[in-house]
Protein backbone atom coordinates (compact mmCIF):
# COMPACT_ATOMS: atom_id res chain seq x y z
CA UNK A 1 0.00 0.00 0.00
CA UNK A 2 0.84 3.71 -0.59
CA UNK A 3 1.46 6.31 1.76
CA UNK A 4 -0.81 9.43 1.85
CA UNK A 5 2.61 11.45 0.60
CA UNK A 6 3.36 8.97 -2.25
CA UNK A 7 0.23 9.28 -3.34
CA UNK A 8 0.54 13.10 -3.28
CA UNK A 9 3.84 12.93 -4.76
CA UNK A 10 2.53 10.73 -7.41
CA UNK A 11 -0.46 12.67 -7.94
CA UNK A 12 1.31 16.38 -7.24
CA UNK A 13 4.61 16.05 -8.23
CA UNK A 14 6.69 17.01 -11.28
CA UNK A 15 8.50 13.82 -11.44
CA UNK A 16 7.65 11.15 -13.83
CA UNK A 17 7.25 8.45 -12.33
CA UNK A 18 5.43 5.59 -14.32
CA UNK A 19 3.18 2.75 -12.45
CA UNK A 20 3.65 0.07 -14.21
CA UNK A 21 1.74 -2.92 -13.99
CA UNK A 22 2.66 -6.61 -12.90
CA UNK A 23 3.39 -6.49 -16.85
CA UNK A 24 5.75 -3.75 -16.86
CA UNK A 25 3.23 -2.15 -18.53
CA UNK A 26 1.35 1.23 -18.64
CA UNK A 27 -1.90 1.77 -20.92
CA UNK A 28 -1.62 4.65 -24.02
CA UNK A 29 -4.30 6.01 -25.81
CA UNK A 30 -3.58 7.78 -29.18
CA UNK A 31 -5.93 10.46 -30.00
CA UNK A 32 -5.72 12.31 -33.80
CA UNK A 33 -4.33 16.08 -32.42
CA UNK A 34 -6.22 17.73 -34.40
CA UNK A 35 -9.71 16.07 -34.81
CA UNK A 36 -9.67 14.57 -31.11
CA UNK A 37 -10.87 11.43 -32.56
CA UNK A 38 -9.62 8.31 -30.40
CA UNK A 39 -6.95 6.33 -32.93
CA UNK A 40 -6.16 3.13 -30.47
CA UNK A 41 -5.05 2.13 -26.98
CA UNK A 42 -2.13 -0.12 -26.83
CA UNK A 43 0.89 -0.17 -24.16
CA UNK A 44 4.35 1.01 -23.34
CA UNK A 45 7.13 -0.47 -21.48
CA UNK A 46 9.51 1.62 -19.91
CA UNK A 47 11.62 1.32 -22.74
CA UNK A 48 9.03 2.02 -25.67
CA UNK A 49 8.12 5.07 -23.33
CA UNK A 50 11.92 6.65 -23.08
CA UNK A 51 11.91 5.89 -26.88
CA UNK A 52 8.74 8.03 -27.49
CA UNK A 53 9.73 10.91 -25.71
CA UNK A 54 13.26 10.59 -26.68
CA UNK A 55 12.33 10.26 -30.62
CA UNK A 56 8.95 12.09 -30.64
CA UNK A 57 7.47 9.45 -32.21
CA UNK A 58 5.04 6.70 -30.73
CA UNK A 59 6.77 3.13 -30.05
CA UNK A 60 4.76 0.51 -28.27
CA UNK A 61 4.90 -2.73 -26.43
CA UNK A 62 2.81 -5.56 -28.10
CA UNK A 63 1.31 -7.98 -25.52
CA UNK A 64 0.78 -10.45 -28.10
CA UNK A 65 3.90 -10.48 -29.77
CA UNK A 66 6.17 -10.13 -26.67
CA UNK A 67 8.36 -7.15 -28.18
CA UNK A 68 9.18 -3.45 -28.31
CA UNK A 69 7.34 -2.39 -32.11
CA UNK A 70 7.55 1.26 -33.13
CA UNK A 71 4.59 2.63 -34.87
CA UNK A 72 4.32 1.97 -38.28
CA UNK A 73 7.86 -0.25 -38.47
CA UNK A 74 6.14 -2.12 -40.74
CA UNK A 75 3.03 -0.70 -42.04
CA UNK A 76 4.43 3.00 -42.83
CA UNK A 77 1.76 4.47 -40.82
CA UNK A 78 3.58 6.21 -37.97
CA UNK A 79 2.96 8.37 -35.49
CA UNK A 80 4.51 11.82 -34.74
CA UNK A 81 3.69 12.94 -31.08
CA UNK A 82 2.67 16.88 -30.70
CA UNK A 83 1.96 16.12 -27.00
CA UNK A 84 2.31 13.50 -24.26
CA UNK A 85 0.17 13.55 -21.32
CA UNK A 86 0.22 11.65 -18.07
CA UNK A 87 -2.65 10.67 -15.96
CA UNK A 88 -3.30 11.22 -11.89
CA UNK A 89 -1.76 7.80 -10.58
CA UNK A 90 0.75 7.68 -13.26
CA UNK A 91 -0.38 4.46 -15.25
CA UNK A 92 -2.22 5.94 -18.31
CA UNK A 93 -0.63 8.03 -21.09
CA UNK A 94 -2.56 9.83 -24.10
CA UNK A 95 -0.50 11.36 -26.59
CA UNK A 96 -1.47 13.35 -28.98
CA UNK A 97 -0.38 12.93 -32.52
CA UNK A 98 -0.01 13.23 -36.03
CA UNK A 99 -1.07 10.13 -38.06
CA UNK A 100 0.57 8.64 -40.85
CA UNK A 101 -2.33 7.20 -42.98
CA UNK A 102 -4.07 4.95 -40.60
CA UNK A 103 -3.86 3.69 -37.03
CA UNK A 104 -5.56 0.25 -37.35
CA UNK A 105 -3.94 -2.80 -38.61
CA UNK A 106 -6.92 -3.53 -40.49
CA UNK A 107 -6.19 -0.57 -42.29
CA UNK A 108 -9.02 1.78 -40.83
CA UNK A 109 -7.80 5.11 -39.29
CA UNK A 110 -9.34 4.76 -36.14
CA UNK A 111 -9.35 1.07 -34.04
CA UNK A 112 -12.84 2.41 -32.92
CA UNK A 113 -14.53 1.76 -36.20
CA UNK A 114 -17.62 0.13 -34.60
CA UNK A 115 -20.48 1.74 -32.77
CA UNK A 116 -22.10 0.28 -29.47
CA UNK A 117 -25.55 0.62 -29.19
CA UNK A 118 -28.80 -0.95 -26.55
CA UNK A 119 -30.74 -3.12 -28.90
CA UNK A 120 -34.14 -5.12 -27.47
CA UNK A 121 -31.57 -8.32 -27.87
CA UNK A 122 -28.92 -6.78 -26.33
CA UNK A 123 -26.19 -4.59 -27.13
CA UNK A 124 -25.41 -4.60 -30.70
CA UNK A 125 -22.11 -3.38 -32.89
CA UNK A 126 -22.67 -1.02 -36.05
CA UNK A 127 -19.82 0.11 -38.59
CA UNK A 128 -18.86 3.86 -38.84
CA UNK A 129 -15.91 3.87 -40.87
CA UNK A 130 -15.90 1.04 -43.09
CA UNK A 131 -12.93 2.83 -45.41
CA UNK A 132 -9.32 1.15 -45.74
CA UNK A 133 -6.63 3.44 -45.96
CA UNK A 134 -4.71 0.37 -47.00
CA UNK A 135 -4.66 -3.26 -47.75
CA UNK A 136 -4.12 -5.40 -44.62
CA UNK A 137 -3.02 -8.31 -46.80
CA UNK A 138 -0.44 -6.39 -49.30
CA UNK A 139 1.09 -4.94 -45.98
CA UNK A 140 1.26 -7.73 -43.00
CA UNK A 141 0.98 -10.72 -45.76
CA UNK A 142 -1.91 -12.93 -45.21
CA UNK A 143 -2.55 -14.62 -42.38
CA UNK A 144 -2.48 -18.68 -42.14
CA UNK B 1 -4.86 -19.07 -29.96
CA UNK B 2 -7.56 -18.06 -31.85
CA UNK B 3 -8.26 -18.92 -35.41
CA UNK B 4 -8.42 -16.70 -38.39
CA UNK B 5 -11.93 -16.98 -38.68
CA UNK B 6 -12.30 -16.24 -34.75
CA UNK B 7 -10.16 -13.17 -35.15
CA UNK B 8 -12.28 -12.69 -38.25
CA UNK B 9 -15.30 -12.45 -36.48
CA UNK B 10 -14.00 -10.34 -33.53
CA UNK B 11 -12.79 -7.93 -35.99
CA UNK B 12 -15.07 -7.43 -38.35
CA UNK B 13 -18.71 -8.48 -37.02
CA UNK B 14 -21.59 -6.65 -35.64
CA UNK B 15 -22.06 -8.69 -32.61
CA UNK B 16 -20.11 -7.12 -29.36
CA UNK B 17 -17.55 -9.74 -27.80
CA UNK B 18 -15.77 -7.84 -25.67
CA UNK B 19 -12.40 -9.31 -24.75
CA UNK B 20 -12.26 -9.36 -20.66
CA UNK B 21 -8.54 -10.02 -19.69
CA UNK B 22 -7.85 -12.45 -16.66
CA UNK B 23 -8.86 -10.04 -14.57
CA UNK B 24 -12.40 -9.86 -16.41
CA UNK B 25 -11.86 -6.17 -17.65
CA UNK B 26 -11.87 -3.99 -20.71
CA UNK B 27 -9.94 -0.31 -20.97
CA UNK B 28 -12.60 2.20 -21.24
CA UNK B 29 -11.27 5.91 -22.43
CA UNK B 30 -13.91 8.83 -21.42
CA UNK B 31 -13.56 11.75 -23.81
CA UNK B 32 -15.10 14.60 -23.76
CA UNK B 33 -17.67 15.01 -26.31
CA UNK B 34 -17.24 18.15 -27.33
CA UNK B 35 -14.07 18.82 -26.79
CA UNK B 36 -12.07 15.59 -27.67
CA UNK B 37 -10.43 16.17 -24.52
CA UNK B 38 -9.16 12.74 -22.69
CA UNK B 39 -10.91 13.05 -19.20
CA UNK B 40 -9.83 9.55 -18.04
CA UNK B 41 -8.70 5.92 -18.48
CA UNK B 42 -10.17 3.02 -16.69
CA UNK B 43 -11.76 0.18 -16.82
CA UNK B 44 -15.14 -2.06 -17.43
CA UNK B 45 -16.16 -5.54 -16.18
CA UNK B 46 -18.74 -7.35 -17.99
CA UNK B 47 -21.66 -5.78 -15.53
CA UNK B 48 -20.11 -2.43 -15.52
CA UNK B 49 -20.44 -2.46 -19.49
CA UNK B 50 -23.87 -3.68 -19.39
CA UNK B 51 -24.93 -1.21 -16.98
CA UNK B 52 -23.18 1.91 -19.10
CA UNK B 53 -24.93 0.39 -22.25
CA UNK B 54 -28.38 0.39 -20.19
CA UNK B 55 -28.27 3.24 -18.90
CA UNK B 56 -26.55 5.80 -20.95
CA UNK B 57 -24.34 6.89 -17.75
CA UNK B 58 -20.76 5.38 -17.05
CA UNK B 59 -19.89 2.65 -14.40
CA UNK B 60 -16.81 1.28 -13.93
CA UNK B 61 -14.94 -1.33 -11.95
CA UNK B 62 -12.28 -0.06 -9.69
CA UNK B 63 -9.64 -2.48 -9.26
CA UNK B 64 -8.16 -0.67 -6.32
CA UNK B 65 -11.22 -1.11 -3.93
CA UNK B 66 -12.00 -4.16 -6.14
CA UNK B 67 -15.72 -2.90 -7.01
CA UNK B 68 -18.66 -2.25 -9.68
CA UNK B 69 -18.89 1.93 -9.15
CA UNK B 70 -20.76 4.56 -10.78
CA UNK B 71 -19.04 7.49 -11.92
CA UNK B 72 -19.95 10.40 -10.00
CA UNK B 73 -21.94 8.55 -7.24
CA UNK B 74 -19.55 9.97 -4.61
CA UNK B 75 -18.81 13.30 -6.46
CA UNK B 76 -21.83 13.94 -8.08
CA UNK B 77 -19.65 14.51 -11.43
CA UNK B 78 -21.61 11.90 -13.53
CA UNK B 79 -20.55 10.98 -17.30
CA UNK B 80 -23.53 10.75 -19.71
CA UNK B 81 -22.73 8.76 -22.32
CA UNK B 82 -23.14 10.35 -26.15
CA UNK B 83 -21.65 7.81 -28.20
CA UNK B 84 -19.78 4.09 -27.21
CA UNK B 85 -17.08 2.65 -29.73
CA UNK B 86 -15.65 -0.69 -30.01
CA UNK B 87 -12.18 -1.54 -31.09
CA UNK B 88 -10.73 -3.74 -33.21
CA UNK B 89 -9.68 -6.96 -30.94
CA UNK B 90 -12.77 -5.94 -28.95
CA UNK B 91 -10.82 -5.38 -25.37
CA UNK B 92 -10.79 -1.68 -25.25
CA UNK B 93 -14.13 0.88 -25.23
CA UNK B 94 -14.49 4.40 -26.28
CA UNK B 95 -16.86 6.26 -24.53
CA UNK B 96 -17.89 10.23 -25.78
CA UNK B 97 -19.58 11.83 -22.50
CA UNK B 98 -21.16 14.72 -21.34
CA UNK B 99 -19.07 15.53 -18.15
CA UNK B 100 -20.98 17.11 -15.37
CA UNK B 101 -17.59 19.09 -13.48
CA UNK B 102 -14.68 17.11 -13.03
CA UNK B 103 -13.60 13.75 -14.05
CA UNK B 104 -10.59 13.40 -11.94
CA UNK B 105 -10.63 12.24 -8.12
CA UNK B 106 -8.46 15.37 -7.82
CA UNK B 107 -11.11 18.19 -8.63
CA UNK B 108 -9.54 18.64 -12.08
CA UNK B 109 -11.71 18.38 -15.33
CA UNK B 110 -9.16 15.47 -16.94
CA UNK B 111 -6.81 13.12 -15.10
CA UNK B 112 -4.43 14.14 -17.45
CA UNK B 113 -3.84 17.59 -15.80
CA UNK B 114 0.33 17.03 -16.86
CA UNK B 115 1.87 17.37 -19.77
CA UNK B 116 5.50 14.72 -20.21
CA UNK B 117 8.00 16.78 -21.90
CA UNK B 118 12.12 15.78 -22.76
CA UNK B 119 14.67 17.34 -20.81
CA UNK B 120 18.19 16.99 -20.32
CA UNK B 121 17.82 15.37 -17.15
CA UNK B 122 15.78 12.57 -18.55
CA UNK B 123 11.11 13.03 -19.19
CA UNK B 124 9.74 15.79 -16.76
CA UNK B 125 6.10 16.74 -16.34
CA UNK B 126 4.55 20.30 -15.97
CA UNK B 127 1.44 20.68 -14.85
CA UNK B 128 -1.15 22.41 -18.17
CA UNK B 129 -4.41 22.43 -15.56
CA UNK B 130 -4.52 23.21 -12.23
CA UNK B 131 -7.78 24.38 -11.53
CA UNK B 132 -9.64 22.79 -9.54
CA UNK B 133 -13.32 22.49 -10.05
CA UNK B 134 -14.30 20.55 -6.35
CA UNK B 135 -12.48 19.96 -3.33
CA UNK B 136 -11.29 16.33 -2.89
CA UNK B 137 -11.47 16.75 0.69
CA UNK B 138 -14.49 17.40 0.84
CA UNK B 139 -16.20 14.92 -1.50
CA UNK B 140 -14.50 12.28 -0.45
CA UNK B 141 -12.87 13.00 2.85
CA UNK B 142 -9.84 13.23 4.14
CA UNK B 143 -7.27 10.32 3.56
CA UNK B 144 -5.51 9.60 7.03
Amino acid sequence: MSTSAEINDIEEGLELRPKFDASGLVTCVATDASTGEVLMVAHMNDEALRKTVASGEAWYFSRSRNSLWKKGETSGQVQRVVEMRMDCDQDAIWIRVEQTGAACHTGRRSCFYRKVDAGEGGARLSVVDADRLFDPAAVYGKHS
